[in-house]
Protein backbone atom coordinates (compact mmCIF):
# COMPACT_ATOMS: atom_id res chain seq x y z
CA UNK A 1 0.00 0.00 0.00
CA UNK A 2 1.23 2.95 -1.11
CA UNK A 3 0.53 6.40 1.63
CA UNK A 4 1.43 10.02 1.10
CA UNK A 5 1.12 12.06 4.44
CA UNK A 6 0.57 15.58 4.88
CA UNK A 7 0.42 17.58 8.18
CA UNK A 8 0.56 21.27 8.07
CA UNK A 9 -1.50 21.73 11.70
CA UNK A 10 0.84 23.96 13.07
CA UNK A 11 3.98 25.50 12.37
CA UNK A 12 5.58 22.65 10.64
CA UNK A 13 4.92 21.76 7.45
CA UNK A 14 5.85 17.98 6.99
CA UNK A 15 4.94 15.22 4.51
CA UNK A 16 5.95 11.94 4.13
CA UNK A 17 5.74 8.51 1.26
CA UNK A 18 4.74 5.54 3.00
CA UNK A 19 5.58 2.23 0.07
CA UNK A 20 4.54 -1.17 1.91
CA UNK A 21 5.07 -0.94 5.21
CA UNK A 22 8.36 1.23 4.82
CA UNK A 23 8.69 4.99 5.01
CA UNK A 24 10.42 5.99 1.63
CA UNK A 25 11.31 9.48 2.76
CA UNK A 26 9.97 12.32 5.16
CA UNK A 27 11.22 15.26 4.52
CA UNK A 28 9.50 18.29 7.85
CA UNK A 29 10.34 21.92 7.90
CA UNK A 30 9.53 24.66 10.95
CA UNK A 31 10.54 27.39 9.96
CA UNK A 32 8.37 31.02 9.37
CA UNK A 33 7.70 30.07 5.73
CA UNK A 34 4.47 29.62 5.31
CA UNK A 35 2.79 26.35 4.05
CA UNK A 36 1.37 28.19 1.16
CA UNK A 37 4.68 28.38 -0.13
CA UNK A 38 6.17 25.26 0.72
CA UNK A 39 4.35 22.23 1.04
CA UNK A 40 3.55 21.38 -2.26
CA UNK A 41 6.95 22.12 -3.39
CA UNK A 42 8.40 19.88 -0.55
CA UNK A 43 6.22 16.88 -1.57
CA UNK A 44 7.34 17.79 -5.40
CA UNK A 45 11.24 17.53 -3.58
CA UNK A 46 10.50 14.62 -1.94
CA UNK A 47 8.73 12.38 -4.44
CA UNK A 48 11.59 13.50 -7.13
CA UNK A 49 14.13 12.20 -4.53
CA UNK A 50 13.18 9.06 -4.25
CA UNK A 51 11.32 8.27 -8.05
CA UNK A 52 7.79 8.09 -6.51
CA UNK A 53 5.10 7.75 -9.10
CA UNK A 54 1.84 9.79 -7.42
CA UNK A 55 -0.43 7.62 -9.71
CA UNK A 56 0.57 4.61 -7.52
CA UNK A 57 -1.06 6.14 -4.64
CA UNK A 58 -3.44 4.00 -2.78
CA UNK A 59 -4.49 7.05 -0.22
CA UNK A 60 -3.63 10.25 1.55
CA UNK A 61 -3.39 10.73 5.06
CA UNK A 62 -3.85 14.42 6.26
CA UNK A 63 -3.63 15.78 10.03
CA UNK A 64 -7.39 16.77 9.87
CA UNK A 65 -7.27 18.91 13.04
CA UNK A 66 -7.43 20.76 15.38
CA UNK A 67 -4.71 22.90 14.67
CA UNK A 68 -4.12 26.90 13.44
CA UNK A 69 -6.85 27.69 11.25
CA UNK A 70 -5.02 28.86 7.79
CA UNK A 71 -2.36 25.62 8.22
CA UNK A 72 -5.36 23.29 8.55
CA UNK A 73 -7.06 24.76 5.19
CA UNK A 74 -3.67 24.81 3.04
CA UNK A 75 -3.32 21.34 4.16
CA UNK A 76 -6.99 20.29 3.60
CA UNK A 77 -7.37 22.33 -0.25
CA UNK A 78 -4.12 20.52 -1.00
CA UNK A 79 -4.79 17.22 -0.42
CA UNK A 80 -8.27 17.60 -1.77
CA UNK A 81 -6.58 18.31 -4.75
CA UNK A 82 -4.36 15.80 -4.89
CA UNK A 83 -7.10 12.82 -3.72
CA UNK A 84 -9.43 14.51 -6.17
CA UNK A 85 -7.02 14.82 -9.40
CA UNK A 86 -5.59 10.87 -8.27
CA UNK A 87 -9.41 9.94 -7.18
CA UNK A 88 -7.92 8.64 -4.13
CA UNK A 89 -9.40 8.83 -0.94
CA UNK A 90 -8.30 10.77 2.54
CA UNK A 91 -7.62 9.65 5.49
CA UNK A 92 -8.68 12.23 7.92
CA UNK A 93 -6.28 11.50 11.40
CA UNK A 94 -6.75 13.70 14.43
CA UNK A 95 -3.88 15.80 14.41
CA UNK A 96 -3.59 14.64 18.84
CA UNK A 97 -3.67 11.22 17.94
CA UNK A 98 -0.88 11.65 15.07
CA UNK A 99 1.21 13.50 17.77
CA UNK A 100 0.60 10.90 20.28
CA UNK A 101 2.10 8.60 17.58
CA UNK A 102 5.62 9.84 18.31
CA UNK A 103 5.22 8.13 21.63
CA UNK A 104 4.24 4.39 19.89
CA UNK A 105 5.87 2.21 22.68
CA UNK A 106 5.40 3.57 25.30
CA UNK A 107 2.83 2.84 28.29
CA UNK A 108 2.43 6.53 29.74
CA UNK A 109 -0.07 9.20 29.30
CA UNK A 110 0.26 11.01 26.66
CA UNK A 111 -0.63 14.45 26.41
CA UNK A 112 -0.47 16.33 22.80
CA UNK A 113 -0.59 19.79 23.73
CA UNK A 114 -1.17 22.58 20.80
CA UNK A 115 -1.46 26.41 21.96
CA UNK A 116 -5.18 27.75 20.82
CA UNK A 117 -4.11 31.16 21.78
CA UNK A 118 -7.18 32.81 23.78
CA UNK A 119 -6.23 31.30 27.42
CA UNK A 120 -6.98 27.17 25.83
CA UNK A 121 -5.21 24.40 24.34
CA UNK A 122 -6.29 22.16 22.45
CA UNK A 123 -5.38 18.61 23.71
CA UNK A 124 -6.34 14.99 24.67
CA UNK A 125 -4.99 12.37 26.66
CA UNK A 126 -3.82 8.45 24.96
CA UNK A 127 -2.53 5.83 25.98
CA UNK A 128 -0.68 2.95 24.10
CA UNK A 129 -2.02 -0.57 25.56
CA UNK A 130 0.07 -3.95 24.21
CA UNK A 131 -2.27 -6.44 22.71
CA UNK A 132 -0.38 -9.27 21.43
CA UNK A 133 2.46 -7.94 19.70
CA UNK A 134 1.36 -4.63 18.86
CA UNK A 135 -0.18 -1.73 20.78
CA UNK A 136 -3.21 -0.58 20.38
CA UNK A 137 -3.86 3.36 20.97
CA UNK A 138 -7.01 4.06 23.63
CA UNK A 139 -8.53 7.28 24.11
CA UNK A 140 -8.16 8.31 27.61
CA UNK A 141 -9.74 11.77 27.04
CA UNK A 142 -10.94 13.15 23.66
CA UNK A 143 -9.67 16.19 22.09
CA UNK A 144 -11.08 19.47 23.45
CA UNK A 145 -9.93 23.22 23.10
CA UNK A 146 -9.67 23.95 27.17
CA UNK A 147 -7.70 25.84 29.21
CA UNK A 148 -4.33 24.09 30.47
CA UNK A 149 -5.01 23.88 33.99
CA UNK A 150 -8.18 22.08 33.18
CA UNK A 151 -6.32 19.54 31.67
CA UNK A 152 -3.26 19.14 34.38
CA UNK A 153 -5.93 18.71 36.97
CA UNK A 154 -7.20 15.97 34.96
CA UNK A 155 -3.91 14.45 34.91
CA UNK A 156 -3.14 15.29 38.20
CA UNK A 157 -6.23 12.33 38.95
CA UNK A 158 -4.82 9.90 37.10
CA UNK A 159 -2.23 9.33 39.43
CA UNK A 160 -0.01 8.03 36.23
CA UNK A 161 3.41 9.57 34.49
CA UNK A 162 2.67 11.73 31.44
CA UNK A 163 4.64 12.70 28.41
CA UNK A 164 3.82 15.82 27.27
CA UNK A 165 4.45 17.05 23.61
CA UNK A 166 2.93 19.72 21.12
CA UNK A 167 3.96 23.43 20.21
CA UNK A 168 1.73 24.11 23.01
CA UNK A 169 4.86 22.96 25.42
CA UNK A 170 6.82 26.21 25.08
CA UNK A 171 3.98 28.19 25.84
CA UNK A 172 2.47 26.14 29.20
CA UNK A 173 5.88 25.07 30.17
CA UNK A 174 5.62 26.52 33.41
CA UNK A 175 2.11 26.51 34.17
CA UNK A 176 2.78 22.41 33.84
CA UNK A 177 5.74 23.06 36.41
CA UNK A 178 4.26 24.49 38.72
CA UNK A 179 0.92 22.79 38.46
CA UNK A 180 1.71 19.03 37.93
CA UNK A 181 1.38 16.50 40.73
CA UNK A 182 2.25 13.77 38.69
CA UNK A 183 5.76 12.49 37.36
CA UNK A 184 5.85 13.95 34.17
CA UNK A 185 8.62 14.57 30.80
CA UNK A 186 8.36 16.95 28.36
CA UNK A 187 8.89 15.52 24.56
CA UNK A 188 12.92 15.83 23.64
CA UNK A 189 14.14 17.58 20.50
CA UNK A 190 13.10 15.24 18.00
CA UNK A 191 9.54 13.60 19.55
CA UNK A 192 8.04 17.42 20.04
CA UNK A 193 6.25 18.88 17.03
CA UNK A 194 4.22 17.04 13.87
CA UNK A 195 5.73 14.33 11.58
CA UNK A 196 3.90 13.16 8.90
CA UNK A 197 5.80 9.75 9.26
CA UNK A 198 3.72 10.27 12.38
CA UNK A 199 0.45 10.88 10.43
CA UNK A 200 1.20 7.97 8.20
CA UNK A 201 1.53 5.49 11.34
CA UNK A 202 -1.66 6.80 12.82
CA UNK A 203 -3.44 6.17 9.58
CA UNK A 204 -2.19 2.82 8.91
CA UNK A 205 -3.52 2.02 12.65
CA UNK A 206 -7.10 3.48 11.99
CA UNK A 207 -6.99 0.99 8.72
CA UNK A 208 -6.41 -1.76 10.71
CA UNK A 209 -9.10 -0.83 13.53
CA UNK A 210 -11.44 -0.88 10.42
CA UNK A 211 -11.97 3.34 10.14
CA UNK A 212 -13.11 3.74 6.42
CA UNK A 213 -10.96 6.30 4.47
CA UNK A 214 -13.47 9.31 3.20
CA UNK A 215 -13.77 10.35 0.13
CA UNK A 216 -12.09 13.92 -1.17
CA UNK A 217 -15.08 15.97 -1.49
CA UNK A 218 -16.40 14.93 1.68
CA UNK A 219 -13.27 15.74 3.47
CA UNK A 220 -13.11 18.94 5.87
CA UNK A 221 -11.08 20.03 9.17
CA UNK A 222 -12.00 19.49 12.45
CA UNK A 223 -11.45 23.01 13.88
CA UNK A 224 -12.99 22.48 17.46
CA UNK A 225 -13.52 26.03 17.87
CA UNK A 226 -15.32 29.02 15.54
CA UNK A 227 -12.62 30.85 13.76
CA UNK A 228 -12.28 34.86 15.05
CA UNK A 229 -13.83 35.83 11.65
CA UNK A 230 -17.17 33.58 12.61
CA UNK A 231 -16.91 34.56 15.95
CA UNK A 232 -16.91 37.93 15.21
CA UNK A 233 -19.78 37.73 12.73
CA UNK A 234 -21.69 35.83 15.55
CA UNK A 235 -21.20 38.85 17.55
CA UNK A 236 -21.94 41.55 15.34
CA UNK A 237 -25.45 39.80 14.85
CA UNK A 238 -25.90 39.52 18.21
CA UNK A 239 -25.23 42.56 19.15
CA UNK A 240 -27.89 43.65 15.98
CA UNK B 1 22.95 25.81 20.41
CA UNK B 2 23.16 24.87 16.42
CA UNK B 3 23.41 21.60 16.18
CA UNK B 4 23.79 19.68 12.42
CA UNK B 5 23.55 15.68 12.10
CA UNK B 6 23.38 13.34 9.96
CA UNK B 7 22.96 9.37 9.51
CA UNK B 8 24.29 7.51 6.42
CA UNK B 9 24.70 4.12 8.52
CA UNK B 10 22.12 1.90 6.42
CA UNK B 11 20.20 2.27 3.71
CA UNK B 12 18.47 5.68 4.40
CA UNK B 13 20.52 8.64 4.33
CA UNK B 14 19.12 11.11 6.51
CA UNK B 15 20.33 14.78 7.76
CA UNK B 16 18.28 16.97 10.45
CA UNK B 17 19.17 20.50 12.41
CA UNK B 18 18.15 21.91 15.90
CA UNK B 19 18.12 25.63 16.60
CA UNK B 20 18.22 26.31 20.37
CA UNK B 21 15.82 23.21 21.07
CA UNK B 22 14.17 22.73 18.58
CA UNK B 23 14.05 20.19 15.17
CA UNK B 24 13.58 23.25 12.64
CA UNK B 25 14.45 20.35 9.54
CA UNK B 26 14.70 17.41 8.95
CA UNK B 27 15.10 14.91 5.46
CA UNK B 28 14.81 11.51 5.14
CA UNK B 29 15.46 9.49 2.18
CA UNK B 30 15.51 5.57 2.10
CA UNK B 31 15.71 4.69 -1.63
CA UNK B 32 18.17 3.30 -3.57
CA UNK B 33 19.95 6.25 -4.58
CA UNK B 34 23.77 6.26 -2.92
CA UNK B 35 24.52 7.98 -0.34
CA UNK B 36 27.04 9.98 -2.19
CA UNK B 37 25.13 11.50 -4.65
CA UNK B 38 22.11 11.97 -2.18
CA UNK B 39 23.64 13.47 1.53
CA UNK B 40 25.01 16.87 0.57
CA UNK B 41 22.53 17.85 -1.44
CA UNK B 42 19.80 16.93 0.91
CA UNK B 43 21.50 18.78 3.58
CA UNK B 44 22.04 21.72 1.13
CA UNK B 45 18.19 21.05 0.38
CA UNK B 46 17.18 21.46 3.77
CA UNK B 47 19.38 24.46 4.42
CA UNK B 48 18.12 26.83 1.92
CA UNK B 49 14.41 25.69 2.95
CA UNK B 50 15.20 27.03 6.52
CA UNK B 51 17.10 29.56 5.65
CA UNK B 52 20.18 27.95 7.59
CA UNK B 53 23.96 29.60 8.18
CA UNK B 54 26.17 27.04 7.77
CA UNK B 55 28.58 29.12 9.58
CA UNK B 56 26.25 29.34 12.97
CA UNK B 57 26.60 26.02 13.53
CA UNK B 58 28.26 24.73 16.85
CA UNK B 59 28.39 20.80 16.28
CA UNK B 60 28.47 18.26 13.80
CA UNK B 61 26.31 14.90 15.21
CA UNK B 62 27.48 11.98 13.22
CA UNK B 63 25.92 8.15 13.54
CA UNK B 64 29.36 6.78 14.57
CA UNK B 65 28.59 3.33 13.35
CA UNK B 66 28.42 0.49 13.21
CA UNK B 67 26.53 -0.11 9.93
CA UNK B 68 27.25 -0.65 6.12
CA UNK B 69 31.07 0.07 5.65
CA UNK B 70 30.22 2.43 2.80
CA UNK B 71 27.41 4.35 4.42
CA UNK B 72 29.50 4.99 7.20
CA UNK B 73 32.49 5.67 5.29
CA UNK B 74 30.60 8.24 2.80
CA UNK B 75 29.20 9.80 6.45
CA UNK B 76 32.22 10.50 8.02
CA UNK B 77 33.40 11.98 5.04
CA UNK B 78 30.89 14.24 4.37
CA UNK B 79 30.84 15.15 8.28
CA UNK B 80 34.85 15.70 8.17
CA UNK B 81 34.85 17.48 5.39
CA UNK B 82 32.31 19.93 6.77
CA UNK B 83 33.06 20.34 10.54
CA UNK B 84 37.01 20.79 9.62
CA UNK B 85 35.79 23.79 7.40
CA UNK B 86 33.84 25.18 9.62
CA UNK B 87 36.22 24.37 12.24
CA UNK B 88 33.58 22.93 14.30
CA UNK B 89 33.52 19.44 16.62
CA UNK B 90 31.72 16.47 15.68
CA UNK B 91 29.79 14.50 18.42
CA UNK B 92 30.08 10.65 17.33
CA UNK B 93 26.55 9.05 18.24
CA UNK B 94 26.93 5.29 18.48
CA UNK B 95 24.06 4.27 15.53
CA UNK B 96 22.50 1.90 17.85
CA UNK B 97 22.01 4.51 20.28
CA UNK B 98 20.69 6.74 17.78
CA UNK B 99 18.12 4.22 16.92
CA UNK B 100 16.97 3.52 20.12
CA UNK B 101 16.30 6.88 21.19
CA UNK B 102 13.19 6.68 18.63
CA UNK B 103 11.97 4.98 21.84
CA UNK B 104 12.85 7.91 24.36
CA UNK B 105 9.88 7.36 26.80
CA UNK B 106 9.33 3.86 26.71
CA UNK B 107 10.61 2.02 29.83
CA UNK B 108 10.59 -1.70 27.70
CA UNK B 109 14.03 -2.83 26.58
CA UNK B 110 14.72 -1.59 23.14
CA UNK B 111 16.82 -3.75 20.24
CA UNK B 112 17.44 -2.28 17.45
CA UNK B 113 19.48 -4.94 15.16
CA UNK B 114 20.73 -3.77 12.19
CA UNK B 115 21.39 -6.61 9.13
CA UNK B 116 25.38 -7.08 9.60
CA UNK B 117 25.41 -10.24 6.42
CA UNK B 118 27.77 -13.17 7.58
CA UNK B 119 24.54 -14.83 9.61
CA UNK B 120 25.37 -11.79 12.30
CA UNK B 121 23.61 -8.46 13.21
CA UNK B 122 24.92 -5.61 14.57
CA UNK B 123 22.45 -4.83 17.48
CA UNK B 124 22.43 -3.85 21.74
CA UNK B 125 20.16 -3.48 24.11
CA UNK B 126 19.21 -0.15 25.63
CA UNK B 127 16.69 0.98 28.56
CA UNK B 128 15.13 4.24 29.25
CA UNK B 129 14.86 5.21 33.30
CA UNK B 130 13.23 7.97 34.67
CA UNK B 131 15.11 10.44 36.54
CA UNK B 132 13.32 13.34 37.80
CA UNK B 133 11.68 14.85 34.31
CA UNK B 134 13.98 13.10 32.18
CA UNK B 135 15.08 10.01 30.62
CA UNK B 136 18.64 8.57 31.17
CA UNK B 137 19.75 5.90 28.08
CA UNK B 138 21.08 3.16 30.12
CA UNK B 139 23.26 0.24 28.04
CA UNK B 140 21.76 -2.93 28.85
CA UNK B 141 23.87 -4.86 26.46
CA UNK B 142 26.66 -2.82 24.57
CA UNK B 143 27.08 -3.24 20.89
CA UNK B 144 27.99 -6.02 19.59
CA UNK B 145 28.40 -7.95 16.00
CA UNK B 146 26.75 -11.17 17.06
CA UNK B 147 24.63 -13.89 15.80
CA UNK B 148 20.87 -13.09 16.18
CA UNK B 149 19.78 -16.43 18.00
CA UNK B 150 22.62 -15.43 20.57
CA UNK B 151 20.71 -11.78 21.13
CA UNK B 152 17.05 -13.40 21.68
CA UNK B 153 18.94 -15.88 23.81
CA UNK B 154 20.11 -12.69 26.24
CA UNK B 155 16.92 -11.00 25.59
CA UNK B 156 14.75 -14.37 26.81
CA UNK B 157 16.70 -14.27 29.83
CA UNK B 158 15.89 -10.85 31.00
CA UNK B 159 12.29 -11.46 31.21
CA UNK B 160 10.90 -8.06 29.94
CA UNK B 161 9.21 -6.96 27.11
CA UNK B 162 11.15 -6.02 23.93
CA UNK B 163 10.83 -3.29 21.13
CA UNK B 164 12.67 -4.17 18.13
CA UNK B 165 13.36 -1.94 15.79
CA UNK B 166 16.01 -1.42 12.42
CA UNK B 167 16.53 -2.78 9.19
CA UNK B 168 17.36 -5.98 10.89
CA UNK B 169 13.54 -6.40 11.75
CA UNK B 170 12.76 -7.79 8.06
CA UNK B 171 15.57 -10.10 7.72
CA UNK B 172 14.91 -12.01 11.44
CA UNK B 173 11.21 -11.51 11.43
CA UNK B 174 10.73 -15.22 11.52
CA UNK B 175 13.42 -16.02 14.04
CA UNK B 176 12.71 -13.67 16.64
CA UNK B 177 8.76 -14.57 15.85
CA UNK B 178 9.60 -18.30 16.57
CA UNK B 179 12.10 -18.08 19.14
CA UNK B 180 11.20 -15.24 21.37
CA UNK B 181 9.42 -16.20 24.98
CA UNK B 182 9.03 -12.53 26.19
CA UNK B 183 6.58 -10.44 24.84
CA UNK B 184 7.78 -7.88 22.29
CA UNK B 185 6.92 -5.32 19.40
CA UNK B 186 8.11 -4.24 16.16
CA UNK B 187 8.61 -0.88 15.49
CA UNK B 188 5.87 0.72 13.44
CA UNK B 189 6.79 2.42 10.23
CA UNK B 190 7.76 5.51 11.57
CA UNK B 191 10.23 4.34 14.14
CA UNK B 192 11.62 1.76 12.37
CA UNK B 193 14.62 3.07 10.48
CA UNK B 194 17.30 5.72 11.40
CA UNK B 195 16.18 9.27 11.94
CA UNK B 196 18.83 12.51 11.79
CA UNK B 197 16.54 13.91 14.66
CA UNK B 198 16.96 11.25 16.69
CA UNK B 199 20.97 10.84 16.48
CA UNK B 200 20.47 14.61 17.13
CA UNK B 201 18.64 14.07 19.94
CA UNK B 202 20.92 11.49 21.35
CA UNK B 203 23.77 13.79 20.65
CA UNK B 204 22.23 16.38 22.97
CA UNK B 205 21.90 13.94 25.70
CA UNK B 206 25.58 12.94 25.24
CA UNK B 207 26.59 16.40 25.49
CA UNK B 208 24.03 16.06 28.92
CA UNK B 209 26.23 13.36 30.49
CA UNK B 210 29.32 15.29 30.00
CA UNK B 211 30.23 13.27 26.76
CA UNK B 212 32.73 15.50 24.76
CA UNK B 213 32.67 16.16 21.25
CA UNK B 214 36.11 15.15 19.26
CA UNK B 215 37.94 16.67 16.63
CA UNK B 216 37.30 16.38 12.88
CA UNK B 217 40.68 15.06 12.27
CA UNK B 218 40.82 12.20 15.12
CA UNK B 219 37.11 10.67 14.34
CA UNK B 220 36.84 7.24 12.54
CA UNK B 221 33.59 5.32 12.38
CA UNK B 222 33.16 2.33 14.38
CA UNK B 223 32.63 -0.89 12.13
CA UNK B 224 32.84 -3.02 15.06
CA UNK B 225 33.86 -5.76 12.18
CA UNK B 226 37.15 -5.62 10.01
CA UNK B 227 35.80 -5.05 6.48
CA UNK B 228 35.52 -7.84 4.06
CA UNK B 229 38.85 -6.48 1.57
CA UNK B 230 40.57 -6.25 5.19
CA UNK B 231 39.64 -9.85 5.85
CA UNK B 232 40.35 -11.43 2.50
CA UNK B 233 43.98 -9.61 2.55
CA UNK B 234 44.30 -10.80 6.54
CA UNK B 235 43.27 -14.83 5.24
CA UNK B 236 45.47 -14.48 2.13
CA UNK B 237 48.85 -13.67 4.28
CA UNK B 238 48.11 -15.93 6.48
CA UNK B 239 47.84 -18.29 3.74
CA UNK B 240 51.20 -17.49 2.78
Amino acid sequence: MNLIAVDSSGQTATVALVNDGVLTGEYTINHKKTHSQTLMPMLQTLCAAVEYDLHTTDAIAVAAGPGSFTGLRIGAAAVKGMAQALNKPLIAVPTLEGLACQFYGSEQLICPIMDARRAQVYSGIYRFVREDNVMRMQTVAGEAAIPMTEQINRLNAFCEPVIFLGDGVEVHRQVITEQMQVPYIFAPVHKRLQSAGSVAARALMMLEEGKLPVEAGTFAPEYLRPSQAERERAEKLGAE
